[in-house]
């Protein structure tokens, strides 16, 4: 028997005991990462701007290449925003993204490239002209740098004290064209934000132990 | 003038505003986000197995597609494992990963679908015959999940007290090649972990502000 997660008292201890050799404070491992779960139903209480934006002050020092943090977001609110949405999400994921209070769409900038002379004052103008020269470098970094933005993003809502309901089961394409015309920008990732209403988690389900996903050399 | 990020005391006083309204207690906003910088320099002082352990049983919770979890890590500690990584870096990142007494590469495993039946009981078993058939599906997928696990990884390491020197500055084919010789791997990104050392730290970069990288519709 590995250390597989499960629900057990058994688990809980093991998890204790780790959880006392981290700097960090146990209310916020819980907070973040040990209560936090992915919502299926929320509450009908807004989330304010002001909320978003503090989300926002303080993930946006996530470490990205080049400092070039490429991620764009698109808060949907109204009905009407979220009509163009529904569907173009997976059947399981419109009943809770319409009831959601605030809905993000979690896109990487393919053309994040022009910033860096600004973002990245010490050799940024160099790594523009380098991206702009090779299209699958730029699109492949701004993907990756604007998923791990993805990673904070989703403990930014949780350090507010809101549930986060992460989604992939979305047409990434067609999202991109109807809510990002340019076509300079890839939809990678949708949370839904709010409040958890009644029933609003599934059961946790198992995850990989450590041996499994690590190893020493 | 927007509210892009400088050092000055203006500064402190627009995010001290932001960060009383999040449920995270100041110091843990401080010790994960505003404090937390990517180390230049390291001491001697070695990260043992049990801080590693700890960390992933903080960060295993990130939510992945299908609970994939593809996220894989290969730490290496000994001078002879970084001898083989270090001529595969980019030269400005040498040094300081020859002097981290722990560096882990992280990657994504693009086989992740064989683990399905187990980490997504209700509908592994379907998710796996769908990537199964769709390669560029399944690599994707894979390269998502685990970017986003990597940003969860990066705040472990903070959460752990330690400093994290996060680095895309490498040549991924062959850091993939060399570590992961199955081909069924994609390393995305690599950190050095351990306590930061003398003048461990650059001036901070500029941040893009709210307004710049977020609307509403």
């Amino acid at each position: 028997m590995t250390d597989t997660t499960n629900t057990s008292a058994d688990l809980a201890e093991f998890e204790a005991e780790f959880a006392a050799q981290l700097a960090l404070a146990p209310e916020a491992q819980d907070l973040l990462f040990r209560s936090a779960r992915t919502a299926n139903t929320f509450t009908d209480e807004p989330v304010s701007d002001e909320q978003l934006r503090a989300i926002y002050e303080l993930i946006k020092y996530a470490p990205t290449a080049a400092n070039s943090q490429p991620l764009r977001i698109v808060f949907l609110r109204s009905a009407e925003a979220k009509e163009r949405l529904l569907p173009l999400l997976g059947e399981g994921n419109r009943a809770k993204t319409s009831a959601a209070p605030l809905v993000a769409i979690l896109a990487a900038d393919t053309d994040f490239h022009d910033e860096l002379p600004k973002v990245f004052p010490h050799a940024g103008a160099a790594y523009r002209e380098m991206y702009a020269g090779n299209d699958d470098a730029r699109i492949g970094s701004a993907r990756l740098s604007a998923a791990l933005q993805v990673g904070y993003f989703i403990l930014g809502v949780r350090a507010a004290g809101l549930a986060a309901g992460p989604m992939g089961g979305f047409d990434a394409d067609a999202v991109s064209r109807e809510f990002f015309p340019d076509g300079k920008h890839q939809a990678l990732v949708i949370v839904n934000i709010g409040k958890p209403g009644e029933n609003a988690y599934f059961e946790r389900n198992p995850r990989l132990s450590f041996d499994e996903v690590a190893s020493f050399i």
